[in-house]
């Protein structure tokens, strides 16, 4: 889910060893932020897809996301982890408010829900943000590539993405009214 | 879409040669509904689908839906077209709010949206809502038939729906959580 | 409600006897974008108001909004009031999903809902929408102001807004997670 | 936030001295549901509120909601907590879809949201929960009242509430579209 780096960097609010028991036993509260280029009238016109390792030694296509900090507001881990996976200079305009297009429940049981991650029961409220800036993969990511709403959908169905991944991108299509 | 009917029994509102003259030259406000059985944790179970004769001679499967009136309010408008469609005894849980889940736009134009309707320019408010009653097909519909989420999903790419109700069936899936 | 200028420009469309005859015997469809500025995390600073002389004689703070003419798209409909109210450099950010924060009824009979109109029967789909550029008061509009959210909130509570407007910037305030 | 009895009962989750360490450095997921009433067309006719003594001493008017269990879904701990404050035969209509009405950051810190919790920082997916059964305050509640939207918004304004629990059922109020 790509918070490989929030571990590092979140060392002053929780170890890595408390971080790993708290998973065991606590739900964590993740944003996820679909990156996508708009039109002048607001039309979606791409979709941002981040290629990363996986757990399992595959790769896979994703979206933007990570955990949510100790005392930090919703708008500010958005933008953290945009800032994280798509460089300092993306530009995102963070939703004016707070209410998610999609809450995803990942679980680390298959199956319970449509979306799953092995660490961890993380609960994921997901937004849509168009990014203005120039956007450039981070970190962990192998590779950025912007595709048209017809292609993610096919990419989602074709199983390119990361599962999980996949649905909330369908999810995020249909939301913005594209025929899933 | 489902409101033959609505011409006849709205003659105290507009006369078919008015309701036909304004089609032309305004946007008309729809209601439509997906019809559900709910679990007592709020999971969808099933989705309600109305076989009906469409404009074009063939046959499909379609929700609940048709005009809001003249000072009509949406959730009366709402509860009227599952009483028209589905009869008096559906006892549908009308929402607590009118935001939709959706916002349909059906043009007379095919291609414009991914919703078409050659009659009219109708802009569509669309809601999922559960029965709790006993739901019979009424007046111009063949059949009723209550599907899984599953079957739904399968029956809309298979285009077994009309074209713009598979749409907005897919769309009410990914609201509540179903991976379309 | 904002559009006097559309009766005039929408001719081609429907005369102003049709629209008037309509308008007794139809919902009319609308759009309403409260107008505002945000800082880079998507937080609302302010919000644009209009001050303009309404039906009854008196003046009153308003948003942006008008109806929505025959084979035009709510996006397109969002983004040519906000031209007609705000001036050609205003540079919107029209939502990316046409799902309103919030549906207005606006009845000729006062008190049936929060929102009234005494010339018709309107169904408002609203919708919060930042503006990136210069914006100046149009047509009809005697004035723009710049208030914050506290505001914003005081003036629909003392009065100094057309009720319903009051009601609609209320609502969007609530939207947005400030406590009204 | 009316989830004291929670520590108890989790006792197989997370043991208290867990809960508090983690408390201090994790966010933690809460749900919030607003009691609702409503007649059989969706309106809003009365909202439950809970009489508890608060953190502080005092005593004030607040809705339902807890913690989020590890592995729990958030329907499934909506319904409990429905259970653990309303009694087991409430009959609450859980909502078909997660997306909550709104998000609700409760900060240790006051003033950095319009939500505090001196104990926690706590994100609340809130929802409005039609009870359609017999309510009775059970635990740490001293009484149930059931008030009409308009006293609901007086006493918020009033009060009468905890802070956060006030804001909360005015932006629920607002949702339904009654004026707040």
């Amino acid at each position: 889910m790509g918070d490989n780096t929030d571990l590092e960097t979140s060392a002053a609010w929780l170890s890595r060893e408390d971080l790993e028991s708290a998973r065991g036993r606590l739900p964590m509260l993740y944003v996820h932020a679909v990156p996508v280029r708009v039109d002048d009238r607001g039309v979606v016109t791409q979709l941002g897809l981040l290629l990363r390792a996986d757990d399992d030694g595959g790769i896979g296509q994703e979206v933007v996301g990570g955990r949510v900090r100790y005392h930090e507001k919703i708008r500010d881990a958005l933008a953290r982890h945009v800032e994280s996976d798509l460089g300092p200079v993306a530009l995102p305009r963070i939703p004016v408010s707070p209410q998610p297009i999609a809450v995803a429940e990942f679980f680390p049981t298959p199956g319970v829900t449509p979306y799953h991650d092995p660490r961890q029961h993380a609960v994921s409220l997901t937004y849509i943000v168009a990014m203005t800036g120039d956007c450039r993969p981070q970190q962990d990511a192998l590779d950025l590539s912007w595709v048209t709403p017809e292609e993610a959908a096919e990419m989602a169905m074709r199983g390119e993405m990361s599962g999980s991944h996949g649905v909330l991108v369908r999810q995020a299509l249909a939301h913005v009214g594209f025929p899933v």
